[in-house]
């Protein structure tokens, strides 16, 4: 009955980002994002719930860039080096040639209190899942949730920058940056430096 | 016209809590809350937008908790010093005869996707009204950011711990001890130890 659509998500998110951006994202209508490509109404409910889902569209695939780098860490590494690890697999889904596109997806989310509430949610779930990793790998239990959370801390601070104007850097070294920064931040003190 | 209720936000936010926990969230209605405690959906509605604020009320004074912790710190702490002030002077607004309410609330919103979704927004609206503090300390804009992510990741962590059944330490203390697990963690490693 209904037949396959090769890569209708993505041109419907693709369609959907530059409505919301133009248009606003309150303004749009998920009818109108399936005509703008061509595409029915009931198409669109085929693939997502509802208009909000198509900003989140390919969540599994960044959760899932996380666990291969927590995968892909050597067996003696501490638990900061697995989220470095995770951090460069994750940063690897977002080449410069995606800055553009995740700018515009940011600046849609930023007009709408609800999709920052559920932008927020999306990290602190992708910290949980990162945890349980962890743990899998022997994390002992407060280690697994520290550990995950500041890496979504890290990912996301960087992130923000990467697609500031004018920003020339990779993802992949701004992440690196900031979780080096993390650690001398909160690194045992140098005591009796002032005082 | 309207005249004066003392104490009817909280009285209020107290007959939500119940009505949410033994009921459940989705099947209580604004006026139910009102009506429990002999108050009219006015005033309800003159207090809360909808009935998940009643859930939030508060918040502004939490926010301040931190703030106050920020100001306290001694002009000679660093970032990290500073965020365990902030920490010790929120934590102070939960001794532990608030536990049980606590804990009422969290499993309420452990119900509703988008309650969780705007209690990662809080905690994440926290951690940039406490990075806008450290900033006009003088602490360098990354490594505020870091410290006031850190900090809210810390509050949440041990938050979800001293609502634990059976948990007997003060959440003061529990933010302590993991605000120190986190240097510990994310603290230079130390070289050479396995390979």
């Amino acid at each position: 009955m209904t037949r396959w659509q090769p890569g209708a998500p993505q041109r419907l998110q693709q369609a959907a980002l530059e409505l919301f951006a133009s248009r606003g994202y309150e303004e749009t209508t998920a009818t109108e994002i399936a005509q703008s490509v061509g595409l029915t109404e009931r198409t669109f409910f085929r693939h997502f719930s509802d208009k909000r889902e198509v900003l989140f569209y390919g969540q599994d695939v960044f959760v899932q860039a996380f666990l291969d780098g927590v995968d892909n860490a050597s067996p003696e590494a501490s638990p900061i080096e697995i989220v470095a690890s995770a951090l460069q697999s994750a940063a690897s889904l977002f080449p410069d040639e995606r800055r553009a596109h995740s700018r515009t997806r940011q600046s849609v989310i930023e007009q709408n209190a609800a999709l920052q509430e559920r932008e927020s949610h999306k990290l602190a779930g992708l910290a949980t899942t990162v945890a349980d990793a962890l743990r899998e790998r022997g994390v002992d239990d407060l280690a697994a949730t520290l550990a995950a959370e500041s890496g979504a801390t890290v990912f996301g601070i960087a992130f923000t920058q990467w697609i500031r104007d004018g920003e020339k850097r990779s993802l992949a070294d701004i992440c690196a940056e900031v979780l080096h920064e993390l650690q001398n931040l909160t690194g045992r003190p140098r005591r009796g430096t002032r005082k």
